[in-house]
Order: C-alpha cells, then sequence, then structure tokens
C-alpha cells in the first residue's frame, strides 16, 4: 500500500480500521469476489455491510497510486469477444487546459503524466453496442450483472430484467476495467454520489485523487470528476486508474476550456472530440444537457434565479449567440452511437432545474423534463444506458411531484438528483437543508443522489466537507432504504440498537456510519475505558438511564411471554421487586 | 451589558453584529414592543425577521446576569388582577439535589444562590385558573395574545381563537414576567425547544445560563432544562431569571433527586411538592408523563430498546414495584389544578416512545396516545393550557402516521416532536438523522420540534453542540414553514436568492442563519475583500458561473417581456449578443 507513500494520508483509506475487516462474497466462478464490510461485534457475531471503498481496505492487496487498480473486469470484457482495440485517439496539450502556465494547482508530488500500466483503448467491435443493456436485452447475464446481484443480495435474473426495462443502470465502461461494478436503480439499494474536482481556482490532482479515495471510504457509490481548471486529463486519468467506482463527468466543461471559455466558439466537432477522449479514457457516465432547447431559454427570464446549471448557461448562451438549435440535441442520435460503442451510460442533465425554492417545479424545469423524457427513448433504441438528473433547489411539498413526473415521462428511468434543498437560508448547512430533501426523494423513488457539502454556494470542498457530504447523504439514502423496506437496511439498524439496549459502546461504534466521531464524542465526556462498558452514559449519569430500568423489566418480567401472561404474573413479580430492595439504576438514550 | 462580565463569552449573544440591527414593532400600547431583528441589504432595504435572542442583542438594553432580565410582562399580570402573592414554599437543600457535596459541578463565578431582585411568588387568586386559556374562552383578547399576533404577523383575534380551541398554547407562568411570549400551534411558525440541564456527571451552572442564552441566540423558541445533578434548583433559578423564552422542565427529575434515586419512594406529595416549587420559581411548561399507565408496560417487554424515555421508565418502575397505578394518573385533576392556577401548560410525555427504529409506533406507543388524548381533555376542563409530545425514532414511512393519529386523539392540542430520528446506524450524526425527520413531522402539522444535537446518544452537548442542533433544527422548521405556504418564509428565502443571483455575497450573509460560518467558508477560498463582490466564486471561477450567463439573458432578452414576446425578439437579440463579442464569463451555484 504504497498510497501512503505518495501523500501520507492521516486516516487514509488504508488505515486499519479496529472492529471490521474487509471480507468478500464469492460468486458461482472465482473472479467473481464481492467486497463487503463485516463487523465483529463482542458478541462474537458479525454484521456484513454494502462496501465501496475498494482494494485500499483490503490488507492482503497491494495498491499503489502509480499504478492503478488491478483491472478486475479485463478478462470478462475481452471473454465476451465483441471489443476491440484500436490505436485511439492522441493526447493533445490542450486536453489540458492551461497545463502548467500557473504555479498554483500545478502537479506536486504526483507525476504530470498516469506511469502505470500502458493502455490502449477499447472499444465495440465496428462501433457496435456493448452495453450492459444490450446484453440484458439479449437475456444474457454478464459477470457484472451476477457481481451486482452479489452485492444488493438479489437473483442476477432480476438485475438483468431491472436493466433490460431501463428501470436500472450498470456504468462499466469497456476502458474503466478497476470498478467494482454497482447498480442505480429504484428496485436496488440508494446510492450516493460524491463530486470532486478542481476549478481554475483551486486544488490540485494530489487532492483530487485523495478525494476519490477519501469519498469512496465514506460509502460514495460513484464519484463525478467535475474539474474546469488546470490539468483536466491528466487529473481524470489519474483518478480513474485509481477508482474503484464509476467515474462520472460532463464533457461540456472540458470543451469549454478547449475554446479558452468562449461558448459562442463550441462546436459538435469539439464537443464530440472530447466525449471520445474522455469514452477511451474510461468514464463510467457522462452528463449531457441536451434538453436545453432555444425554446425554453426565455422560459427562465422571469425566474429569480435564472439558470443555476453549469452546463444549461453554456448550452443556452451557445443557443443564443447562434440563434440555433443546441448542437447536443441535434447530433444527439450520432452521441448516442459513440457512448454505446463504449458503455458509457448517459445522465441526461437537467440545465433547467431550479436554483431557488422560488423556481422549482416551473414551466421551464417541466419543459425540459419532457425534452429528457424523448431523449431517453431515443438513447435506449441505440441500447445506451440512461439515468436522468432532477434539481436542485424544491420545497418539502413540491418534491414529490418531480419523482412522479420523472419517472412517468422517463419510463422509470433511474432518477439521479442533487438534493434537492429545501430551503435556500442556510448557506453552510446545505448539506442538512438538501439532506432533508434527499431522504424523502429516495424514498419516493430516487435512485441516487448527489451529495452536497457544506461549502456548497461558498467554496470548493476540502476533505473535511467531503466526508460530511458523503455521510450526510449516506443518512438519507439508508433512511429511504428503511422507509422502502429494504431488509439489509432494517438489520443494520437493529444490530445498532441491540447494541445500544445492551450497552455494548464498543460495537456501537464499529457500527455506526462514522466510528470515529461517535467514539470521539463518547469518551470527550467520559474517556475511561470502563466507561465503554458501564450501564449508563454522561447524559443521564447513572440514576437516570432508562435502558437499564427497561432490561430490568424485561427481567424481572419476562421478554418470552406474552403480554396477558406478563400481565397476570405482575403483581407477584411487583413483591419479588420490591423485596430485592432494586434501586432504580437508571440511565439513558433520549 | 455585564453579561460579559460573568462569564466573558466569546461570540457571546451580546456580541454585536454586523450587518443587521434589533428593532421592534409596537403593539396599541407603548408596553407591546415585539423584538425583530432587521438585516440591512446593501440595496438600502431590508428584510425583518422573527428574533428569539432577547435583550441581549439589543445595545440599549441594559442586562445583568446577576440581576435578571425585566419583567416585562409584570404589569399585565398584576392589571388583571385575577392572582395573588402569597408567602410560598420555603426554598429547602434537598431542592438541590447533592448541593455542594462534590468539588466538581459547583458553583464558580456566579453566586449559589440568584442575587437578583428579592421574589415573592404569585398565583390564581384563591387558587382559581388563570390561563391564557381561560382567557381565550372568555374572549379576552390579552396583551400577551397581542404580543405573539404581532410577533407571527396575524390578527390578535386569530390567535385568541387558536387558544380557545386548544389548538394552541402561549405558555406563560405568572412567574416568569421576563418572557417575551410566544405561541405554539401547527397554524403559526414551527417552533424549537433546545434542551439544556447539567448531570450528575458533568457541567456547572455558568455553562448552563450560558446554553440557554446561547440557544436562543441562535434561534431556539423554548429551552427545556433537564439539569438531573447538583443545584438543580439553583441552576434553575438562574436560568428563569435570565430567560427571554419560555422554560420547560420534567419535575420527576428532581423529585427523584428528592429520593436519592430510588423510583420506587417517590410519592405524589414528593411530587407534588416539587411541581409547586417550581410553578413557583416561574417554569413555563412541564413535561408530565401520565400516559405510562401499569398495564402498558408489558407492552414494552418484546421490544428492541424497552422503554427510552427517562420520566417513562422512572414511572414504569414505580409502577411495577408498587403494583399501582401511576400516582400522575389518578392525581392528574388535582395537577391541573395546580397548572391553572399559575398557568403553567402541560407537555404530556410519551413515556412510552420507540427508542429505536424497530419499535416505531407499536401498541405501546400508541396505548399511551389514546390514554394522552384523555388526559388532554381533563387537562382542558381545567382550564390547562397542553400540547402533547412526541417521538423519538421512527422510519420516514411511519412519521405521517404519527402526527394523524395524534391530531386526531388529542383534538389538534400542540403536537411536540423530539426529532424523530429516521434511522439509527448514524451516532454522531443524529441532528441530521433526525432534522430530516423533523423537517417531515412538522410539514405535516408537528408544531414544536425538540432538537437533538450531534452528541445525542453519546454525551451531553457543549456549546457548539447546542449551536448545531439549534441550527438544524431551524432549518427544518424553516422547510416545514415553507411546505406549509407561510408567507412571511418564503420572503426570507427569496431575500437570499435574490443577493445570490445579483452576487450580493455580503447580503447572503447577513440573511443566512448562521453567517459567522457562511462567511468564513467563503474566505476559506477566496479570501479578499474584492470577491465578495466577485461575479463568481472558488467553486467554478470565472469562466463556468451560470449566474453570470443567467444575467446575461435576462439583460440581452428583457425580463419585463412575455415569453412570446421574448422569443420573437431571439433573433435580433441573438445577432446582438454576437455583435458585443461578450465572452461567456460564467460562474454557477451548484
Amino acid at each position: 500500500m504504497t498510497l501512503q507513500d505518495a501523500r501520507t494520508p492521516e486516516n487514509g483509506p488504508d488505515a486499519a480500521r479496529p472492529g471490521w475487516h474487509k471480507g468478500y462474497l464469492t460468486g458461482s466462478r472465482p473472479d467473481i469476489r464481492v467486497p463487503v464490510r463485516r463487523v465483529h461485534l463482542t458478541t462474537g457475531q458479525s454484521v456484513t455491510l454494502y462496501d465501496t471503498s475498494g482494494p485500499y481496505t483490503d490488507p492482503e492487496a497491494a495498491t499503489d497510486v502509480r499504478r492503478g487498480l488491478a483491472p478486475l473486469r479485463e478478462h470478462w470484457i475481452t471473454a465476451r469477444g465483441d471489443t476491440e482495440e484500436y490505436a485511439g485517439r492522441p493526447v493533445r496539450p490542450e486536453d489540458d487546459g492551461l497545463k502548467h502556465t500557473s504555479p498554483r494547482g500545478g502537479l506536486r508530488n504526483l507525476d504530470a503524466v498516469f506511469p502505470g500500466r500502458p493502455r490502449v483503448p477499447r472499444r465495440g467491435r465496428d462501433g457496435r453496442p456493448v452495453t450492459q443493456l444490450t446484453y440484458a436485452r439479449r437475456g444474457e447475464i454478464t459477470a457484472e450483472m451476477e457481481y451486482v446481484a452479489l452485492r444488493e443480495g438479489v437473483a442476477p435474473e432480476f438485475v438483468r430484467d431491472e436493466i433490460a426495462a431501463g428501470r436500472a443502470v450498470l456504468p462499466a465502461n469497456v476502458n474503466h476495467p478497476e470498478i467494482e461494478p454497482m447498480i442505480i436503480g429504484k428496485n436496488f439499494l440508494v446510492k450516493v454520489n460524491a463530486n470532486i474536482g478542481n476549478s481554475a481556482v483551486t486544488s490540485s490532482i494530489e487532492e483530487e485523487v485523495e478525494k476519490m479515495t477519501w469519498a469512496t471510504r465514506w460509502g460514495a457509490d460513484t464519484v463525478m470528476d467535475l474539474s474546469t481548471g488546470r490539468n483536466i486529463h491528466t487529473t481524470r486519468e489519474w483518478v480513474l486508474r485509481n477508482s474503484p467506482v464509476p467515474i462520472g463527468t460532463v464533457p461540456l466543461y472540458q470543451a469549454l476550456e478547449k475554446v479558452d471559455g468562449r461558448a459562442e466558439e463550441l462546436t459538435w466537432d469539439i464537443y464530440k472530440d472530447t466525449v471520445i477522449e474522455q469514452c477511451e479514457q474510461g468514464v463510467d457516465y457522462m452528463t449531457v444537457h441536451a434538453g436545453v432547447l432555444l425554446r425554453y431559454v426565455p422560459l427562465t427570464a422571469r425566474r429569480k434565479t435564472g439558470i443555476v446549471s453549469r452546463g444549461g448557461s453554456i448550452m443556452a448562451a451557445w443557443c443564443l449567440a447562434h440563434h440555433r438549435e443546441s448542437f447536443l440535441y441535434e447530433n444527439f442520435a450520432e452521441l448516442c452511437e459513440i457512448l454505446a460503442a463504449y458503455d458509457v451510460t448517459f445522465s441526461l442533465g437537467d440545465g433547467l432545474r431550479p436554483g431557488s425554492i422560488a423556481d422549482a417545479n416551473d414551466e421551464a424545469q417541466f419543459a425540459e423534463l419532457r425534452t429528457l423524457g424523448e431523449l431517453n427513448r431515443i438513447a435506449k433504441s441505440h441500447d445506451v444506458q440512461t439515468m436522468i438528473e432532477g434539481p436542485g433547489h424544491v420545497p418539502m411539498h413540491k418534491i414529490k411531484e418531480n419523482v412522479d413526473l420523472q419517472q412517468e415521462i422517463c419510463d422509470e428511468a433511474p432518477f439521479y438528483t442533487l438534493g434537492p434543498l429545501t430551503t435556500d437560508i442556510a448557506p453552510a448547512y446545505d448539506h442538512i437543508t438538501s439532506g432533508i430533501g434527499a431522504a424523502m426523494i429516495a424514498w419516493w423513488g430516487t435512485a441516487m443522489l448527489c451529495y452536497v457539502t457544506p461549502k456548497e454556494h461558498l467554496g470548493l470542498p476540502d476533505r473535511d466537507d467531503v466526508k460530511t457530504g458523503v455521510i450526510t447523504y449516506k443518512i438519507a439514502a439508508h433512511a429511504a432504504d428503511l422507509a422502502k423496506g429494504h431488509p439489509s437496511a432494517q438489520t443494520w439498524d437493529d444490530a445498532l440498537s441491540d447494541a445500544r439496549f445492551e450497552f455494548r459502546w464498543e460495537d456501537q461504534f464499529n457500527l455506526a456510519l462514522d466510528p470515529d466521531t461517535a467514539r470521539a464524542y463518547h469518551d470527550a465526556t467520559l474517556p475511561a475505558e470502563p466507561a465503554k462498558t458501564a450501564h449508563f452514559c454522561s447524559m443521564c449519569g447513572p440514576k437516570f438511564c432508562s435502558m437499564k430500568i427497561s432490561q430490568d423489566i424485561r427481567r424481572e418480567h419476562g421478554g418470552d411471554l406474552r403480554a396477558e401472561e406478563i400481565e397476570a404474573g405482575m403483581a407477584e413479580k411487583s413483591r419479588e421487586f420490591a423485596a430485592t430492595g432494586n434501586r432504580v439504576y437508571l440511565p439513558l438514550t433520549d
């Protein structure tokens, strides 16, 4: 594990974590090994949890950020025999934008060019579709499908069905063999995406690679690299080669860098060239704002906050400057053919999403959604896996309409929403304003939640913000899994509740989404080791713990009896209780 | 402002805050002066916000923590002529529990006995009811009602109606003349309660008084003093005399201290004496767990986490130890008579609330709720204002049933819920797991939310935790106000959205729930003063700001035209846009 050599992370993703170990579920063949986190309880039992942290948390796995992760899926892809290697597009200086032109944001500890194994890009033979949707429609269960079936605890055939119906996507570019396959769809566990990416103002490649591994350590299921600044191609290469999760991008950002920020100079050719560049690198899903049509732009004119999507505003500016229909919309079929040949998944962007409570659910937003529904059908006709992006800023009473309309208009394609924020009055707490909306929209059917960090609207997230954002969104996703009745979700809560009731403090910490912080908070008031086995905590002290008296009641009055039997025996038990002279030794949880 | 002399708070409630000033709305008489926060915008306009911070944020008000706040309501109370002063119950050493017996938790900078003006307790003449409910039912609009009408922006008659119908409470003990009246009911702004209080393990009087002023500075509408440790009477006296918001307690905690933690030694007389002690001090509302009946206790035996309410577990232990019905239930009518004579509001406690996701909405919980409905009617028949407490731990899909049942069973009495937490897997983040549930339950009808801090289940909240808890819950309450369509809620969001769209950074900070943190996060990446007027931020940099291009679109294509007119003029505008050679200078918000 030489990740440390390169950047010596404190508490990095490879730091050994007490109380759990990395395990694997094996499928029908030995190379289908699905990682899980096994939490060891002090009772001798263990709880198995979904794990997104990649090989970094496996002490048996040799990882080296300069070489990249092992190409887990390579053999699966080549064995299908429907792809071919080819020379690929040469990497050009402009791919990296303002590379090396500034002392800020330059390369520090990592080399500029990714030094790992040489790569030759791959695509569908003769440009044919090689998507998981292609296979699913043909009735084939791929290794990737079996992998996610094991991961989700469902039958492989169910996975195939959901993909074939377009209700789920399995983002897996043939040029990103390093990923551990995962699935996004409303009938699976709710997923969380973390955004990373440098900007022209701040941050380096090194920081972005670290944010990616850090985000996946805390539970990010996918990562979007939204870099807009220097070294944009090289940053992405480092991120892709080291990422165990699917990577998404917005190719328009890089295309705009290539024309030095002049939206009106964008062309379909420049955009297409950028998409191919990113397909060859291995980007798994791409946000495309092809639903921002010329005629929708005036609908935003009287909005409180206009257009707040970067991609949306760029395309709106292009449409206005040329008074022409969007080149993304007009060339959408060709774009589908390109994506199908690499199995890149569409994330159809909502360029006209609301940027404030006042603008939610307006005509501009829903007009674009109807166009996304049309594009979704075109994409499916080309075998391209597709999800649909959603807002944004929406008050609680208008959230459900968003999911219901999207599901209806887009034939149940996975919904992928940013929050939504349920109020705008709390900058610096938008992980919370949006975590509320995220939990609700996921319960109602959103398949993946794009996180929001405390820095939203204020600055670029740092390491702490990434962690806070991911954990907040894991809470939202898990709360939705519970509300949707997912059995494994309930098991996790039950294990923690049992530990709490039985005063197994170490088990509570180890089962927590963030064991480190839970332990630190507990120790802040009762640091001594014995306190971790105490039958009370610092909130109420020994006399007021409700959990303890509940245990007494159960012991005295029998947990195995039916209520009527307990009632019948209570007079006697009451005498016994008094006879023991039992002091009320009461702790509590809330 | 000698609060600083006593405890020199950093960023204390009396620290001058830039960008806003304290203002007052004056009612029909000069002594009805309702505090508001007027945020000054750089446009020259101002936004008026609800203000809970008390005289501490008024530079013209002389406050002194050793003297207490001015008795704002004293004249209103005496003018009604229906109360009398009387000798009162002597304060006894045991009222303070283990006072002075330990070096920890003792009195430090503050004197043991509150040194302020001498007080003589007051009650309804001949023990008659002197509650706001009494007056409302008689058709009288009190000064307190007019005050809250101004505060909420509604007609005084509406306030009277809601109180008379039992749909709202105005907690205001005649012995707590210092408060600025406020109202709790589903047809008013959603309120937030912050819990403070020492325990046998940690914290001092000084810290508790500071937590109270700190919590109200960030927006707490009421504060519960849940002290269970030393100096319990004296701590409460300091808190009451300095609190601008209603104070709630759980008298059972102090009663238990008086019998040294032996639940079975509790008696109605000890409890009643404690209630009278607290009524005379000025406690505004009291949690009473009178719904925990003997026959309900066995219903908790097979629960995952038993009984998690302190009060509930104490009463359950008492019932079992004596095999008798709860003395709170059996003496409830007498308790009503006592509370009515001081205008103390009931907060009927849900002692059998669930303590885990698995236990939500079970028979134990709903059996108790039905008894609370019965007690609510008894309380109302004695003119006692009443609210009903609610859970706790509830998955999202079971939240609405809680409000709907409570509203039905309890004749729409205000619901006062603790969260609820929507999952148990995130200790150290339970402000967030519960903030999600809080926003939802408030949207559906909860009138007041009891906050949860990051230390829930782990330790006692410190100053930072109190702030985080209050702000998280202000977000939840405000998101609910928006979803319920409260006009003043929308105004606040709109003001912030306008400031965001127009790059008025200082206005965004000043309008934020937490200006300090918003400003600090912004400055972390773009600290220079000019950056606060820049038309972009560090997230996207100058080329990618969507807000900027939206402004261009509006300027170029006219914000005053109808969409069709804009469309008609677009071809021409497009030529102009190109002619200006406008570079796409694009920022963004999300």
